[in-house]
């Protein structure tokens, strides 16, 4: 067997907490199997599931320590197993979600919803042996979204991966890195799902890396009134540069009748004929159909503390005609959509570059700092 | 002014009840407005809104007494308002519901969901004078659904009128009289809104003219797993007759976690692809999303009681991707939606005939009595 390749990555020893729970080490990686691709990694967004899934509790259902986090990475196939069509070695990709590829929801063409989504998202597969191992049992979770990405080198199963050889350059590589999760799920749960027309309002709730990618999707649809909501005078300022045509903080709201009142008022008196809901907070939730429109839709993208729950009366909500969505992904085929996003990016379509801010990988704490702050709208780390 | 037209009608003086609230009355048309048809229906459906709607105490929103109903109505064109383009004299017309015309729901193309919708199809407009009234004011409700076709003539707005000259000839007017309603309710909630495909799965709850409806419609999309729920055999056989790849009479069952398990059983361990809710039971509205599948749609068709509420976690509905539709009228628009449904039913893929007993308006009280029995489905009066 050849010498094990060794990496610099981000392990996540025990949950983030305030200290050293997660540190840079030296690693190496197994063998690939078949339908796997060695990947050298160039950059790698952080994104709050993966602060969320690195911070629970050991024991917490659909959480693995020690393990190795990130999943919306970018980087060059160095070698593929012999099952692997989607990319040849010097291949740039993307990488996105997992999904088990045989279940009748992926069957149907919706990956995003496979019935066994979130054990093969979350749980993953061992894939990296700690610098001390000296056995030949991988002892180190890699797999997270079938990519584990905080990694200089990894191991990616070929479902998560998008070829985007002759579509972009090195540079291109590291800015559109988080385009296979967050970018995704919110310019599809506009551009993909819910899809509306030139007539249409779009309101979106929480302007992180998915709310104005939601934004940049309702621009996208040519949608004439886009509406951004958030807490946050500078990702305000982002969304309208992005395409809101109207922003609103609610940070200084005693109510949020007073936020639907203000919709009303920018949508003839309807509300909004698209909700995107990105905060996942449940006052804002349960203002949600008070904020869409009859045959409007609202679209549940936000992860909402788990038990919480949303309740309607069934009668008028039935006369109301609205269609309540949960989406993860914006319900996009990563290899349909991705290339898409590409394409606007090149147009000058979709400024991805407007949301990411760049940090060293050994920087990792800092990107993970500011994006909690709120500061950086989309960390990105470049290994 | 000319001499007024006389009409058999049956009035709803007062709240049906046992006796004789409701009464076969000569009556008298005022004459119509630039936006009206005078009509002679042929034909008329009878539906539980007309029943519910003309029950229900004096006082309660959306009621008026006296009034005429009825809303599946069919006939002739006999006279037409300057402003009137859809028909002429002589035009066969299927009469459908009221919209505004005018809101941005209706200009969106969703004018069963006009936010007006409630108030103008069950308020309607006075129309009618009772025998005795010398008055110049018409004392009489007309106008329900913009159609009143509880009545041998009356008055119709444009906007609920579907021309279909050429098409049909008088027996078909007779069979085809509840296309507007109830029949395109079911057909459109799958053929127009949720549109499932050959490899999805149709659940339908509830057999009557609504729910048989529904399972055309999943014939018509070509679906080869088609569930019909509902606790009398006679409509179960006819589900089977329209296309219903299975039944199930849920008269027995103790727990409708029985029928979870069963339509788990028949969908390959998922759920349906789509579930058609045609019942307004609470105790299967409650099992709606258990019985649909990951990226699913349940629609909710059926008129649940007022002030009761429909709850589901949002963590996990959002991963499922679900859709919970709301629809009137399968979100359809009758001048569209309409001469569908009768080509369909000239090609012979669309057997309203099943569904439809005669009954001469005469003997409205028998076909109600009928109706609500389950003894049939689809009760019609000839005029």
């Amino acid at each position: 067997m050849a010498e094990k390749i060794s990496t610099r990555a981000i392990v996540c020893r025990e949950p983030l907490g305030d200290g050293g729970g997660w540190r840079m080490e030296t690693v190496r990686l197994r063998d690939i199997e078949d339908d796997e691709l060695l990947v050298r990694i160039v950059a790698s967004g952080i994104c709050h599931t993966d602060v969320t899934f690195g911070s629970l509790p050991v024991g917490t259902p659909f959480t693995h320590y020690p393990s190795i986090k990130g999943h919306e990475g970018s980087g060059y196939v160095e070698r593929v197993g012999p099952k692997v069509t989607v990319a040849q070695p010097g291949d740039p990709v993307l990488l996105s979600y997992a999904f088990c590829e045989k279940c009748a929801i992926c069957e149907a063409g919706h990956p995003a919803h496979c019935v066994d989504s979130t054990p093969i998202n979350f749980l993953g597969y061992d894939a990296f042996y700690s610098d001390d191992n000296t056995t030949d049992t991988p002892d180190l979770r890699g797999g997270f979204f079938s990519q584990s990405s905080f990694a200089n080198w990894t191991i990616a199963k070929q479902h998560s991966v998008v070829n985007v050889k002759g579509t972009v350059n090195d540079e291109d590589l590291k800015v559109l890195a988080p385009l296979g999760c967050g970018i995704q799920t919110g310019s599809a749960s506009v551009a993909n799902l819910s899809r509306p027309g030139p007539n249409d309002s779009v309101l979106v709730l929480g302007l992180g890396g998915v709310g104005l990618s939601a934004i940049m999707g309702a621009k996208l649809q040519g949608c004439t009134t886009i509406i951004g909501v958030d807490r946050i005078d500078s990702r305000l300022r982002v969304a309208r540069e992005l395409g809101a045509t109207h922003t609103i903080n609610t940070s200084n709201m005693g109510d949020l009748d007073e936020l639907v009142n203000q919709v009303h008022g920018l949508t003839g008196g309807y509300g909004a004929s698209v909700t995107i809901e990105a905060t996942g907070a449940m006052p804002l939730i349960r203002k949600g159909l008070a904020l869409t429109r009859f045959a409007g839709k609202y679209v549940q993208v936000g992860v909402a503390p788990f038990g919480e729950e949303m309740s309607f009366e069934v009668f008028p909500n039935m006369t109301s005609g609205r269609h309540i969505i949960g989406t993860v992904e914006g319900d996009a085929v990563a290899v349909e959509f991705v290339p898409k996003m590409v394409k606007w990016f090149k147009e000058g379509r979709f400024p991805v570059d407007k949301l990411v801010r760049f940090y060293k990988a050994e920087e990792w704490q800092t990107a993970v700092h500011d994006m909690e702050q709120g500061d950086t709208v989309k960390a990105v780390i470049l290994w």
